[in-house]
């Protein structure tokens, strides 16, 4: 791929429409805060959420995305199955696929992962620090050897997932807990990163380093250009059988 | 666990039932086979099919279950959403599954895996060899470098599955494919072990090889006797937090 | 491997003898402190040090070696190559190794891992907590979902080791930092494991957990069984070629 | 990285000399094909021989070298220690390595791998079908889902390397060998890439499919801007200890 990948940003928007805290940090909702991240560094990008027809992931826009960032957390049951298996078809088919924070517990998290997704949780707003323990790893372009989020929820272990096929962050919290916060799975013919950070009611989405994270996540999610698979029955074999 | 696991093993059965070729290799169905075979090997065995009340997964049989053998192929639909809903928290909470053969298509399988489990294959009854990868796992004690099952049908490469946590054969089939074979995966707490060979009209799994293959990956996949894991909210952190 | 597995608990023994803090801590050794610990668990146990002739590894010994235990530090350069290779040669051919805590510059460990093993380091007496983050697997069995130690040496990232073949263990340090403390790895007919803990002046060998956990890595490293295997020029094809 | 990496071609270049067949089919020697394929589709390449002062590889040549491609065989022991280690401190530092064929036994792989590096192998110019198994990785780009070669030396399993953290290819031999072609590793802050074909009496690094995999492993094995880390003492926490 020597195009840069477009990408879609999908927000489920609903802490932004019932949280005075959260409208306060992020006016035109954290979609729009990523998507302009993204956009200075030169990405074509879109944003969709949860309101629009069809949550905004319509054939005609999945089309036109290579790498799809998602953030939800209150409204995973309110995603349609439909729409899910949609995004899921486009993974299984090469698209990447960047899940955020509270997207752990989403619907096609859970459905790419196979496993609970389950994790502890507090939100005092402690201190996280998130190590590299992959510096060869694209994701970590331009990053140092770690970086600091002076608040954050806490995500603690055991982080009920598959084993990662990367491992890229493990963070530090204040409270006495550690995770692994940035984490690439292979499925299909796509890829996925998970990525911990991002409470709704914290600015983490303005931080540089996060940004840069998710920018170096979508250049690595995006399709690879690999080969046309096809499944089902060949009755006749490539070599003669005696 | 020092003591030994207590292995059920499911059989769909159908088959059995509408194929006088499968029931002329198998007059009391492939589970009798695999049952006897572990047996003989000291384990304590019971067996279950599709057609007793719950597909005999009840949950009396699986609290004396430590590792489920599944074996389906066409009737994978009519297994009941909840009796695969309940097989699966049992593999969350430690249950180790051995999925055989067509059992890839199976519901649990596929939940398991997150990914749509596809393959290619060919049933001409063509040689397959399968090669040890991984000499140093358990599941390999008592084997060969090699061994051969001299018709079977074929599985063929892209197998649409999450990369392995362990990969411990590769098959080679006369008619020019290859297949990851044996395949292990960590599931929550659970173990996974996907074992390719046994089509029904074939004496697969009668082979002592075979045998030998799902004896040592009930031995593997029993639970570990690891910590019982806690999630969710956790407010007071255990270090104090300026 | 049905019966339990034969252990040689091999220490330099230099902090012994010229440190009056680490005699006081381990009067015996801390060789001693393990194979006494590992003895009461039922394993047939030996030790060997750095003073003995050949190291105390001689043939012999190893020969009755199922499973090596490492600990070395301040003179990991005095151990004599060619008992290093002979090491590595059983390795290969499927002894265990578990190496401990300064164990990560030892000569055997370097070069099974094929880079630096290089870390960050301190030595204030701060705390330190395991978290574990594969419950399911053996090395597991019988802990908590974590384990403290009041007071141990800091490793922190980055550990310059290839990637775990199964991540166990991850470490919290008071001072702000994450580690990689316990880590399996397979190398020829062999199994690996790293475990992080273990400063010479403090009591850490006598906790029952880092006990425990060192008796369920000789388990899960003892030899599997699997196939003899053979290298080396083929000329005759399995199958004709044409 | 967003410019195309600088790219070294190693060839040992004894076969070149004391072979007429290998004369024959390489004129100007194995590097000088792959080198005019790599600038052809726009690397920046130079090439490197055993037979030059410091092998050519000089800490100049280094210098400006992003990826090392390595060829090797009857030679492997006249490579001199010194470089190996340059070589090897290069890799540490984010050098990728491509290595290629028999240079599986080369001094630096087995030193980057920790294990012999040692395998099966015939030479009767037998058909290979390399598989992908991995078709969302970007070495695969522009490929099918197989290719052949129409006569290649086999290397066969059991190939004793580490388990690779990507796996991309497997071939199939007519002589009923599988082998892992294609091995992706993470070794210190470099990533090495080992692909199997390359026999030096065949033309197979005139085949189209063998130079597009060259040529994206190159892309994939260069530096990507991650951290610049650091090891060793650092005595002040960067938290507050109590």
């Amino acid at each position: 791929m020597t195009t840069l990948p477009r990408v879609t940003i999908w927000n489920e928007g609903r802490h932004e429409k019932t949280s005075a805290k959260v409208k306060e940090v992020y006016p035109d909702g954290i979609h729009a805060v990523i998507a302009s991240a993204l956009s200075a560094k030169g990405l074509d990008v879109r944003t969709a959420t949860l309101d629009e027809p069809e949550h905004g992931l319509t054939v005609e826009v999945l089309d036109k995305t290579d790498v799809l960032v998602w953030w939800g957390h209150m409204a995973h049951n309110d995603v349609n199955d439909e729409i899910v298996n949609r995004v899921y078809e486009r993974v299984m088919g090469g698209m990447g696929l960047i899940v955020l924070h509270s997207g752990h517990f989403s619907k096609i998290f859970k459905k790419l992962m196979g496993t609970t997704c389950n994790l502890k949780w507090r939100e005092i707003g402690e201190k996280e620090r998130l190590w590299v323990v992959n510096p060869g790893h694209p994701i970590t372009a331009g990053l140092g050897e770690y970086f600091e989020l002076p608040h954050e929820e806490m995500y603690g272990e055991l982080f009920d997932i598959p084993t990662p096929d990367e491992l890229i962050f493990i963070s530090w919290f204040a409270g006495g807990d550690v995770f692994r916060s940035g984490c690439c799975f292979n499925r299909g013919m796509g890829k996925v990163f998970y990525f911990r950070p991002g409470h709704e009611t914290l600015p983490t989405y303005y931080v540089p380093e996060v940004q840069q994270v998710i920018y170096n996540a979508a250049l690595w999610a995006a399709p690879s250009g690999g080969p046309k698979v096809n499944f089902g029955h060949y009755p006749e074999p490539l070599e003669k059988v005696d």
